[in-house]
């Protein structure tokens, strides 16, 4: 057996070291990216916190330009993989797909191929040209599971929970997403602060009243009572499974909902009001012309440097309403992940964690054959219940939580 | 009679258009920048508003390096000018002094050569390279008026009306400076952004105590009730004529404080905390190298662009309590200024108006003979009456207020 894991950033980190964690499974490792040394840099993480669980299998860096199909179908014909994960940035999920499928070799990501702020790659077209290997891959009989992580990924599994166990009929599901913890600078972004700032700029997408509603970023304001992390406000966003659940889950509503502190806000408001958000080209005073967004990204942390001395949870989850057995039911399914825990577990903070190790929960599933039908797989699609008793014993527990069946005050700002 | 003016900005768009108001006084007129263009659209201004008084004398376009010592001189023999009013910015003040010497005509000024805001620069060293200039005026028999806008400038005239007439000595010297006005846009700064930035940040330096007291930026505020504009929040910061008041006034302390609206604070927060106030240089992910304050004045509006549809009013003055007849008082000398009334009368605004309109004011009590004599001065030095008289008849006029003598509160942030 053996996985090539393709990216070597925040969420690459985590993958390697699950994937190192439970190598017994998934047998020897392949980490390729761009910048070998970023793949050695992980490596060397892994041993140090002695995390190759099988030490007679192989641990391997490689470099690769993942935009060249050709590069990366030489290195698979190399690596033999029985399955590639792709940890990488969204914009090169196509290639990756493409090499896969030109290779005859099963694939893995955590997040959709578009930035879902730009005209015709927003919520309603996301998936259209993932979804357009699904036949592609039934052929070639490969699997390829998309949206491997936790939001994608995780959410959509308690989703499809709710629906196989908990509820008869759904009304709605909002997807629930907070970051409770504490980095100490006063602003930073916790992934790369280019697609982060693009993303939360976005309009919202969400599903309602059988067809796509379009709305300005913050236009809608919840606020929800996080388990562990109290009150918080919660803003519609565009996000990948908004597209997938409304494909797969019949349901009234279907909206993804972030928390951003008041502090945030501002600085984000501050930042996108001075223009300096925008990824149009700006002609300095002396000729020089750069992206403002560019010029951003260089001055915030690197988001890695954020891990050591992380502090407080994240909450994410599935809320979801309707009926069982004719009565009003509303439940919340959510994990808790903690900073701390995870720095102490692979030497980093809880956003990257919470999606690298669903991403190494759902390989196992494919290793073990549980999901390995061939043909391209969202994870609303897939049997829930051998994810969700494996996850815990990867690192993320989760919980049901029953709450009084009340549908949500939405404030409409601006 | 001639005069030269150097610098086409906000500034020098007022200084020419008030020059040419009073150019049966001030004579022929020649505007002189680096760049043309810029002194040929003042100059398309003025016959626009039909301000050229004189129409017999002439007004004339030039370009001229301010940097380069030798072409200043070659432009001062060849127009012949009896005054050269440097409307540029601080840091070509030495370089045209040096040139005004060497050519032995006089010279004036509205702000100080250094940036006050950086180490040896600050407000104890800010004249010191334009004090040593004295004798050598002196010798070379020609006058310069150093700090003749607002502030610097008829804040100290104010200082020295009430030293003449309304006190028999002095506790304290407070210059308020409030923009009450409104532009519409979410952020802008009324002059250079570069310069605008890096004076805000800077510590602030008052006098107290027989010495100089060092503080950062916005950590000392107090709440004033400015005449026709209400209370605002004003904080103290560097300036220039807290040093040459210094020198020339005793007085217990002496300090400087501007208006900072919450919503103007706020935005500079945020960019000062994300790093985009720094003039160090930036290297991108690309390798491009820039100064994120480069970047930011890119971004940002170019001030000249405010002034139509500028609309409130500013107010400055001096705040000065002390004792008379043996009775303590308090008195707030000052002057408001219209927007509006800026725009229709030179096509500015009322920031680059009240520093534009006193230098003028100078150069009429130099040209008349009452502000005349050999050497350097700042504004506190020379009579206030006649400057006094004269300023409201160019387009700014002043009140003094009575107040109840009393200290004011100073709220000490961070």
């Amino acid at each position: 057996m053996a996985i090539l894991q393709i990216g070597a950033g925040g969420v690459g980190w985590v993958v390697a070291h699950k994937a190192a964690q439970n190598n017994d499974v998934l047998g020897d490792i392949t980490i390729a990216s761009r910048t070998l040394s970023k793949c050695e840099a992980i490596i060397e993480s892994i041993h140090k916190k002695t995390n190759l669980k099988d030490r007679g299998k192989k641990l391997t860096a490689r470099a690769v330009n993942a935009d060249d199909v050709d590069a990366l179908i030489r290195l698979i014909d190399d690596v033999q993989p029985d399955l590639v994960i792709n940890a990488g940035p969204p914009w090169v999920n196509m290639t990756i797909m493409e090499a896969c499928y030109q290779a005859k070799v099963s694939y893995l990501d955590t997040s959709v191929a578009v930035d879902l702020c730009s005209k015709g790659q927003q919520v309603p077209q996301a998936y259209d040209w993932q979804w357009a290997y699904r036949e592609k891959f039934e052929q070639a009989g490969i699997t390829g599971i998309l949206g491997a992580g936790f939001d994608p990924g995780v959410v959509s599994v308690f989703a499809a929970y709710a629906v196989k166990h908990l509820f008869d009929e759904i009304d709605t599901i909002d997807v629930m997403d907070v970051n409770a913890g504490d980095h100490g600078k006063k602003f930073a972004t916790n992934f790369d602060p280019e697609t982060n700032m693009l993303e939360i700029q976005g309009d919202s997408f969400y599903w309602e009243s059988e067809q796509w509603q379009q709305v300005p970023c913050h236009s809608r304001m919840l606020e929800f009572d996080f388990p562990n992390c109290g009150t918080h406000k919660v803003y519609s966003m565009a996000h990948d499974e908004v597209r997938s659940m409304q494909e797969y889950i019949p349901a009234k509503r279907i909206e993804f909902w972030m928390g951003f502190g008041d502090q945030y806000l501002n600085y984000f408001n501050c930042m996108r009001d001075i223009g300096l958000l925008s990824p149009e080209p700006l002609t300095l005073h002396d000729g020089t012309v750069v992206q403002p967004l560019h010029v951003l990204k260089a001055l915030l942390p690197d988001p890695t440097s954020l891990a050591p001395g992380y502090t407080g949870l994240t909450c994410i989850g599935t809320w979801v309403q309707g009926r069982k057995d004719g009565k009003p039911r509303s439940v919340f399914i959510y994990n808790n992940a903690d900073h701390e825990v995870a720095y102490e577990d692979v030497e980093h903070q809880a956003i990257s964690y919470t999606t690298g190790v669903p991403a190494i929960t759902a390989a196992l599933q494919f290793f073990r054959g549980e999901w390995a039908a061939h043909g391209v797989f969202n994870m609303e699609q897939l049997d829930p219940d051998p994810f969700l008793e494996t996850m815990p014993l990867i690192g993320l527990d989760w919980r049901v939580q029953e709450l009084e069946p009340k549908q949500p005050v939405i404030h409409l700002l601006k």
